[in-house]
């Protein structure tokens, strides 16, 4: 359940560093893959990340280190290193990792960066800078591995052989027409297995599935999870072959869709849970917003309870009924909300199946609130009886009546509002993760409220 | 944002088969792929799922599309299956996705499937079946390319060259020992592009990352992510390699991972959204315990609520202001609760933060909650004078007063809740996702309750 700890490995670091075993620290490092120095570095105090980041002896290492320090804690590191330092690890990375370290500068120092670089990674970074982040373009890599359809399989195979290790990911050679329009795709082990003599067109899949640079990213992480490819080609306008996007990316937007939805869902913005000072600071300013729809509603909620003041006075024991009334409303609309927008994230749902899947929701809401409807009911008259010289309106009967209709309204409403508010977004092909959260809670207490007191109006008579 | 409508795609097929069009149908099922044609099925009214499954003319296809299925919607299509027909089926599976099928089927249907099937694949699904499915084991696949440290690389590739599709994913070649240890890895462009006479010890990376059968599931999946591995070794506890993890079952493991998390926090359990009757009783079932935490700490609330019947008597309006007090606490408990729990599942916090990580959710929570206190309060207060003759006691200011440091001691109380809660989990080992939801917003239900009227005692002198 739990990723390794890397207390150990920071507090060794941290020591060596303090002491200046330059020999030990570097002996350590070096025998640490990339990937485990990026969390050790996540892990240090912030004072020794840049300083560990620069006793990496290998640039290459040091490259990738940078390339997977995960970005709430990037930034800092980024500003203690010179343009130089920087300029240098950036012509070592491929072009769509540089780029992703780019993006976090202002566009001066990006300016400068790019100066310093070499003219050919300099190009490169250039044109993917160009793509929307949340695109196809903007994830793509354009290292890949393609030839001509009339380029033998030996003739293939003897390419990929002197092209060594710049083809990191080249899991699929991709077939061009003269025009550099993708028409083919052969895997690395079908051209192994393939009779040397025979061209390209001959063995290749002329059925390829393919995304634009211009389409989102999550359309990438889709064709590739659904069709269990390797990586997939991005295209531009006119089908001429610009990238692919590999599965290690894919991998990487899959998880962050689901913690992006995971936040909107829970109206918890989009910063990240950096622990320094700045972190607080984006936390709060990216928070903040989304509590006003409960704010609001909560207002509403208050005008509504205000207005019946006259009945709470009459039957003092309904502002107790309150908070379980609107919680238990709040509670399932939750359930409903998360199975539904995650439904639709996934592709199990489609929007056209509102009526099925909110008439769904509506039973579901129907038998949970029957059930704890009658047992609060159970709970609320034998209260009322307890407490009759208070009750001056109704029996103890009629108020538990009250209780168990309130109750089981309010989850039927709440149900329902938290099925049908996610499939209505996506009709309106607004993403259904969007903050309904605070939205769908909000709108749940002010209808429960609401449904308790009228209620109460019809079966206590007051 | 939306997955591609099936609509047309089920509309043309549904009418096709109605009329008996067999050719016309056979033909767009012929040019669909696989995954697409489970999608098909998965929106086909259910009468005609199975019937357009047997369509399918290829057996290979008609596999892969049953293992394409997603687990919602097979029970329904295995039961319409003959024992026959599905253990032909069953038998074209790569032997872990015949696994996850049988997996589904009672024990005795397991059995007599078992008994249909040939010899060695019974076997390999036999072998495959005593692992959890929730290990690393459960979701290995045994077909892996695995040679001796001695074989040279001409060898190794000739041997590839023979074994031709058995070994679709792959990407690696395991190198053993004389005891089936492993011993090291070569990934297939180093075996391509390496002189042919070399043995494979000299050219494997011996340092290779591996899980244990009995590891759970998301090791295999962080560390595919986390190294951007295709795929990763399971060894048995003598480091014998059993069977490999790949890459399309890790994404298939990361959604699903994320989608439990989702679920466990909102407290919806574990049904899948499945429109037919029986997955309408299966989801009452999964979340009506679940609704338990949140009616039990209403209740509580109730209780408290009711104990201060007498200060409600004398100040009316403090009922209008619980629904929002309790709302604004539960939202930013969820907020907290959905960054914490994610950034732990994430790997970005380490349990041993505990001080950390709360001590920032109470800044968060602080200022939030002075924020959206003090503009309550404002509102308190105007409501209150605008009703003085209502309010027996204290004056408008001290009433503002009271909700402003109510809102903003439940808001705090909630973060730090919300983010503790699941920071202790991680440490206790148990899975901080688990429905920490429910728990959270019902404890901050009661606190929030309890602080709002010990301030109006203390403010309002009630």
């Amino acid at each position: 359940m739990s990723h390794q700890p890397v207390k150990v490995l920071v507090d060794t670091v941290v020591k060596l560093e303090r002491r200046g075993a330059q020999k030990s620290l570097r002996k350590i490092l070096n025998g640490t893959r990339p990937a485990d120095l990026a969390r050790l570095i996540r892990f240090l105090p912030e004072p020794h990340r840049a300083k560990i980041l620069r006793q990496i002896e290998d640039i290459a290492s040091r490259a990738e280190v940078l390339t997977e320090i995960e970005h709430d804690v990037l930034p800092s590191i980024l500003e203690q290193l010179s343009d130089d330092e920087l300029a240098r690890l950036l012509e070592e990375m491929v072009s769509d990792d540089a780029v992703d370290v780019l993006a976090l500068l202002d566009d001066e120092r990006k300016e400068r960066l790019l100066g310093l670089m070499r003219r050919e990674d300099m190009h490169e970074a250039e044109l993917l800078l160009r793509f929307d982040p949340e695109s196809a373009g903007g994830i793509m890599s354009p290292d890949f591995f393609s030839l001509g359809e009339s380029v033998t399989v030996a003739e293939a195979i003897e390419f990929l052989q002197t092209q060594g290790s710049d083809l990191e990911m080249a899991f699929y050679l991709y077939v061009t027409n003269d025009h550099d329009h993708l028409v083919g795709v052969v895997s690395l082990r079908q051209l192994v297995i393939s009779p040397p003599d025979r061209p390209l067109a001959e063995i290749m899949e002329p059925d390829v599935v393919r995304v634009k640079t211009s389409d989102d990213r999550e359309a990438v992480s889709w064709l590739v999870a659904r069709y269990n490819l390797l990586a997939l080609p991005v295209v531009d306008d006119s089908n001429r072959l610009v990238g692919i996007g590999t599965v290690d990316d894919v991998i990487d937007v899959i998880r962050e869709e689901a913690t992006e939805d995971m936040f909107r869902m829970a109206g918890a913005g989009d910063a990240p849970i950096a622990l320094d000072a700045s972190g607080v600071l984006q936390s709060i300013r990216s928070r903040l917003p989304w509590l006003f729809a409960s704010w609001i509603g909560g207002i509403g909620a208050s005008f509504i309870i205000h207005g019946f003041e006259e009945q709470l006075a009459k039957v003092a024991l309904m502002a107790a009924f309150i908070p379980v009334i609107i919680g238990m409303g709040g509670n399932i609309g939750t359930q409903s909300l998360t199975i539904v927008t995650r439904g639709l994230a996934l592709g199990q749902l489609q929007a056209d199946q509102l009526l099925r899947v909110v008439s769904r929701e509506l039973l579901v809401g129907l038998a949970c609130g029957a059930f704890y409807g009658i047992l609060l009911g159970g709970v609320g008259a034998l209260v009322a009886h307890l407490d009759a010289e208070n009750l001056r309106f109704g029996d103890p009967l009629s108020f538990g009546l009250t209780i168990t209709v309130s109750l089981c309204a309010a989850m039927v409403i709440a149900a329902v509002v938290g099925s049908s508010v996610p499939m209505l977004f996506q009709r309106l092909s607004i993403d259904p993760a969007v903050a309904t959260g605070p939205f769908v809670t909000t709108a749940v207490d002010v209808l429960g409220v609401l449904v308790y007191f009228a209620s109460a109006s019809v079966l206590l008579g007051i």
